[in-house]
């Protein structure tokens, strides 16, 4: 089964960024709004209670709720025609990821970690010219706390339906 | 905030239910195939923290995991279109359901609870004739493990986001 991580922002937060992935993100109704914090990995499901659930409990455990702030959209552009919200890769959710890494779980990250909330891709490059350079001038003022994670899995139809919650800290 | 409370069955049901939720049901991108286990309720976001969350974090703490059994397709007519796969109406999820609407939980429900997954609904009359008539002669075999539900929010798009999982017994 494939398996991800992610972190889905607030409600407000959300609705926002959907107002952009409607017109678009054609990812818009496989899964909410989100930040990766751990790209795709496939495990069985015996290994993933035995092993890979327990893991993600303790990493959630000693972690403090943190905020995350949203100030401007950017690109992946040249690579791909992937326009996001920049999460700001302050230290809390850089060392998350880097746990997510760690231990007993796939270290499958083939890139440097970049937070952020997806809002267009495969756009044609015109597409991409116009919708970038008008969100690219918007300023964005959005603080959002962070206080859990979620693993997910994925359906043949490519949507993706939430395994479990990991909240942070000993709740 | 609008919240509910709905049970995934495992990837194997999801699929399945998708293959017919594709074709015959609108809320197809909106919510992965489900059970609902209560239905929409408003709550504000510190209420939901203060009472609502460890009441349900009590209630599931309190269940040991049940299997539930699908044996064939039923549907709402004549109140609504609706066709779903029909849940055996066992003991633990009747439980569950009841206990969903007393101490601290809102409830909100109108009718007697009929747990079923929606695999198609808002049919024109013709469409449902000719859907459910073919549907009604298949049967199905499904044993599947419950063992969780989750808390979901609504977007202003309709899409259901979780917001917490809740495992049974002291796990």
């Amino acid at each position: 089964m494939k398996y991800g991580i992610a972190i889905f922002p607030s409600k407000k937060v959300q609705d926002e960024a959907n107002s952009y992935r409607k017109r678009y993100d054609p990812h818009y109704a496989l899964i909410p709004p989100h930040i990766t914090l751990k790209e795709p990995f496939e495990a069985d499901e015996q290994k993933l209670e035995s092993e890979i659930v327990p893991e993600l409990e303790n990493i959630a455990k000693g972690i403090t709720p943190f905020n995350v702030e949203i100030t401007k959209v950017s690109s992946f552009s040249p690579v791909t025609n992937t326009i996001y919200l920049k999460i700001n890769p302050t230290e809390p959710i850089i060392k998350l990821n880097e746990k997510l890494r760690d231990g007993t779980l796939p270290d499958n990250q083939e890139y440097s970690f970049v937070p952020h909330i997806t809002i267009a891709q495969k756009l044609s490059d015109e597409e991409f010219s116009d919708v970038y350079g008008s969100l690219s001038m918007d300023s964005f003022n959005i603080v959002d706390k962070v206080d859990r994670f979620q693993l997910l899995y994925q359906l043949e139809n490519g949507a993706w339906s939430v395994y479990e919650t990991f909240r942070f800290g000993d709740q």
